[in-house]
């Protein structure tokens, strides 16, 4: 074989399953639970101390507290007011103020934009059951997804 | 150069690029309008008539109604049912009925697999300015995003 003939099937080869591969695959067919709120900035006055899960608080994880959503889940946080996310696991409860719907760690607030200054911001909270850890998990988050207030 | 040198570089000069094409762009720093609520099925009585924007109604178009978004506006519309998502342009005026956010031609309704039998399904719409076709548009969704109204 020549080197002419060797570099197309090269290329289609090594590039076929690059770009299969880097496609994002398409999301799965499952419901999504979807609140929309503000997210609060949780603050370091609980670093260190225990959350409802029973883990030690680190202000730099990527953690939240949600009223709602299961102790364990992994829910994607976007700010409306610049539209950048980030992913955060459920690990305590609260905030218990009106149109609160999460209060952000300090490390999770600080990759959407929340700052102790500005400290509160809308945002919308997305938690699909394929991207959580447990069987368990999936099936609550499924649950919430299917209650009639989802979408209200 | 011998086919064995070939072949690698060749595949480093494609592959690079190809990764890169393929890597999602981050989403630019920019507020997003959303709003949670139903979306119904527009049906197809208004086939062949006019639209608030002026066009003639295609069942099979990807456009929408909207009460609140601008003529014109792209939104993203994902069915919190199976999280199935379709691109739109808002073209016409309505839902008037309490609770619908969103009025989905038959071509969209279907992408999330709203039928004419399911008829209506929770929402979430999103709007981007980036997104927007026109200057104008963008500078209307933008504003759309900072209304007190976005992420309450």
């Amino acid at each position: 074989m020549s080197a002419k003939a060797v570099v197309p099937l090269a290329a289609f080869l090594l590039l076929a399953p690059a770009a299969l591969a880097n496609q994002p695959a398409p999301p799965p067919d499952e419901p999504v639970a979807v609140d929309k709120g503000e997210a609060s900035f949780y603050g370091d006055r609980f670093h260190g101390k225990k959350t409802a899960s029973g883990e030690v608080f680190d202000k730099n994880a990527p953690t939240a507290a949600s009223k709602d959503l299961p102790l364990g889940t992994k829910a994607e946080v976007t700010n409306l007011e610049n539209g950048k996310s980030t992913e955060v696991t459920i690990n305590d409860r609260g905030p218990y103020v009106d149109g609160r719907i999460i209060d952000l760690s300090e490390g999770s607030a600080k990759k959407v934009g929340i700052t102790e200054e500005n400290g509160v911001a809308p945002v919308v909270v997305e938690a699909r059951p394929s991207d959580q850890p447990t069987e368990e998990l999936k099936r609550k988050v499924e649950q919430e997804a299917k209650e009639p207030g989802n979408g209200k």
